[in-house]
């Protein structure tokens, strides 16, 4: 494994100003799993990384006539001095740019939410494997739709967001680089974007933050399989709060807490995501259980982030302006 | 069965202008099922309907001293003549206030979405039964929510819809106020608002149209298992599509197609959803259902409106702005 | 409604010898709903029914140039005297025949646990229609299963069952003689067959039993959504227990307790069968929750009935031997 | 890690006669993933394994005051020699012995199919700790249940299988000792008994077999979350399928194909297991899909080996008296 790594700027004149260290990855360093590994780069809380990562088939490289070795490729893993199994690892999103041309789509045989599966298999022809490409459209800052059977195109706004963000699990899982689950991953969650910020659950010293599967635009559900697949630029701020455990990813965000449900059947995903909300509002907010539920029955708002990956994730939301003065 | 019914004004002097047309229900004359059944009233297409409607549980009644048979009493049904099975019946939502001083709000032993219920039974203790009452401020046009154990409050701006609108089920069945399904019913979907329109599957004779169960407001899911619940003055113009058949309720407005998808798992719900959306683009927007089926990936908007009742909800949106012209 | 209705014997010369009674329903006298309605005839508890149910499609009359108004049509209702709401059924099931030299098969687009279906749709072609006909073997007592697109063929055992075996819901319901509910139904359990008694909720004064649908062999869960579809003479005798409420059906005999759990997912359905279990033990054997719980976990058997209804169904069993002495 | 191993004999003097090998672990041999590692012992194709398994919670090591590091411990893994990704892993269950003289059962907060858990999480109380030990009775071979809150007890038939029988996964995931997944594992499936014949797919060179979890007896689906847990003798005989690729496990026996789906819900299940066994039936004897389809409709069994692990297990079968003859 070959590390090109940069040190931007060890500049902390001031102890507020935050280190920045950059890292972008050859082929050989792209990784396929969520584990325990050797890391790419040790970073300590406060640092900003500043990497790039692939789409999700790693085109950028089969341009160069080489090919990733699976799905998803991923950026990482960084490891962040003084993360211990039993703290929360902190990701602020400060910036992600689409980076070239081009963006890539596709539906066909195995995936898919309305489609024949591996984990939700029929008998039957099931769809055909068809691709798009999405013109990346700097000037307007859209993605550029094409139809493969008639000759409409339109304009999607760019919203750029990482499709993977994850830690290595707990219990000495290695889980693929397709699957989202207790320990983040292929969340495939557009609130894993600048202004937002993302709590993990920390399994290992370390904790060992891998970045991937940037997404250019994509719906509610991801109902096809994929987003507008792109490549991207990502600024992130890292930190760890010490001695505080959570169970399944959050976000938060200036006007919003955000808690993800990752499991099979949607329902459950809801389950997880809104007894997490209700245990957030409780302990950091002075509500008690019952009031909490009450309140989200008349507040919440719900996104469904992906019903294609191999859990799925469901994001329940409150405003902050419902809630009391936090503790 | 006794009519209070009064006709405001049969003042078409142009075809243009619509007839308005205003009942108001007692308590005996309140309905408990979607069913094919005596009329109410009979509405001609263009009609506009001015009514009323009691909250979930019949409160106002209560407070003279009598009890509504059940819960969600429903208001209805409207014979719309003309509609006839196979035909679709179009609902506008023109206005909708809430009544009174007070909505109602509650969670308790077997419902909401986190907990042990009818249909998802589990040992062991649950939740207790709690209420909240909501005083309306008209003021500011907000629902006051007010902690039980605590002396937290805050207002929760009113965006009243109808949690019950639907129309007889095919196949002569009757299908009890709580339950959604394929003739829309208890869906729960904040779609069924002022400024959007409802398609239903018209399935016997004169469609008969019922309204009930008034939301003040609701967060998505309605995780507890209540909205604000509150009795609703309601104006609505039903009119009917000839010819044209639709297996599940649809709603639409300027902006946006939508799709509701009503069963369980979520999973489910959201399939029928989709599918019904792809097929709606493709129909009506002359896109190939891959070429619509991608597009939805990338732009779709989701929204799970309840995880509480016998069926689940989901409306699946695309906003017009990414279609082709309509043909 | 023409009734076809003979006495044919009204013998109780003592107590202990139950009246017969024989009712052989004409094509106008199914039904297709279950549902509050005229009666076909009148039971006393204790009184033995001899009937005949024609096959899911109504075949049999086909045969005559006629057709039946739709799926699953239903023998009855039977209007059991001194049956109240609150009180619990009884249909001990004493024999069946298959009638004719015929049964079909079938499976396509629509239906089935492993195809795009109503409630589950997908995108994709889906199977194609194809049909099978079974000659009934008496000799052997074996239906004939011949391949369509071989020239393979195979004797499957006869293990005649009623597929539908409901009454009137509750809430003045009216559900299709598709669905199975609270209130028994399109049940496709083959404990619904000689040796087995059933129970079910009373939810309407007679109770109103209907009867239908039967089935001559089938798989577990019934995946393509058939099972040998025959016609059927059904020898049953009824009673009722005053004064005992049961929330969902049951199944006993010499052997097994068996509760009856009816939803989606298989999750829940088996989730409800299994709560009902554990109090079924507690309430009549004594043990407490947790040690029914328990035992269960050591001794339980679980029946698959169906995975292609409108609802599935679970029967969650025990073998009384496993048991302490009834109270 | 300290490996006790024996070769018994090695006394092919003809190739009939199989060598036979054991190993009996020690406390820090035991694994907690499966996952590709280094072997506890290599074995060739027609070997007899003599192993030994503790029971879920390594009671056995705690009598001698240690404790296991985890639930499920496993025993291995064993590299068969010659086994190569897209080859078939065939283990003979030969015999079972359950060890010592008592078993486990335990029900409580998170686990269960009645229960609030991690991936069904539920508000309210739940259900309390409770355990169960059953004397295992060797003259009568049973364990005996004795109830907690009354006086009751009962003699269960031992049945004995392993509850853990996997592979290391693909795509270089490791998975904790309590999941079952397409590389077998948790799976908690009775068909992993002496007469039967497991199936799985070779991920890694060497298959990499691990064994776990001995089960004395299990009711179907084990819903309270534990069967009577014990430490067990195991007798199996190893092979390999060369070029032969399944994608989930199977078992087989002198009457049945059984095929195994494993996932949630059980819907989903269920379908996995179905469409595997039509293939099979396909491939191997012969029938169209479609054929095999409609036979399964009518002579399937159904067992619901588990709802209780994170992935859930259904195991479809058909009798082979209603195949053609075996390709």
């Amino acid at each position: 494994m070959r590390l090109r790594l940069l040190i931007l700027s060890i500049l902390p004149l001031w102890a507020a100003e935050p280190r920045v260290v950059r890292y972008e990855p050859g082929l050989d360093d792209l990784k396929f799993v969520y584990a325990q590994m050797p890391e790419a780069l040790r970073l300590k809380p406060g640092d900003i990384i500043e990497t790039k990562t692939v789409d999700a088939e790693g085109k950028a490289f089969e341009a160069r006539g080489r090919k990733a070795k699976g799905p998803n490729p991923l950026t990482g893993p960084f490891f962040i001095e003084g993360a211990q199994p039993g703290d929360t690892l902190v990701v602020r999103f400060l910036s992600m740019t689409v980076e070239g041309n081009e963006g890539y789509g596709g539906a066909g045989p195995g995936f898919g939410a309305l489609n024949s599966t591996t984990y939700t298999p029929m008998l039957g022809g099931g769809i055909p494997k068809r691709n798009w490409t999405y013109r990346i459209d700097k000037t307007s800052n859209s993605a550029v739709f094409k139809a493969n059977d008639s000759d409409f195109s339109v304009k999607i706004p760019l919203r750029p967001f990482l499709g993977c963000v994850g830690v290595a699990p707990a219990m000495a899982e290695a889980r693929s680089s397709i699957v989202p689950a207790e320990f983040g991953g292929n969340m495939d969650a557009s609130e894993a974007s600048p202004g937002n910020t993302l709590y993990l659950p920390v399994n290992v010293p370390g904790a060992l933050l891998f970045l991937g599967d940037g997404h250019g635009a994509m719906g509610d559900a991801e109902v096809a399989g994929t987003a507008v697949e792109v490549a991207m630029s990502v600024r992130a701020q890292v930190d760890v709060i010490k001695g505080k455990k959570i169970e399944w990813p959050r976000f938060e965000n200036a006007d919003y807490l955000m808690a993800a449900g990752i499991y099979r059947p949607l329902d459950d995903a809801l389950r997880i995501a809104f007894t997490q909300l209700v245990g957030w509002i409780h302990d950091d907010y002075g509500l008690s259980e019952m009031d909490a539920y009450e309140l989200l029955s008349k507040t919440a708002e719900v996104h469904v982030a992906e019903m294609v990956d191999p859990n799925y994730v469901i994001v329940a939301k409150i405003n902050k302006k419902f809630l009391p003065t936090r503790r």
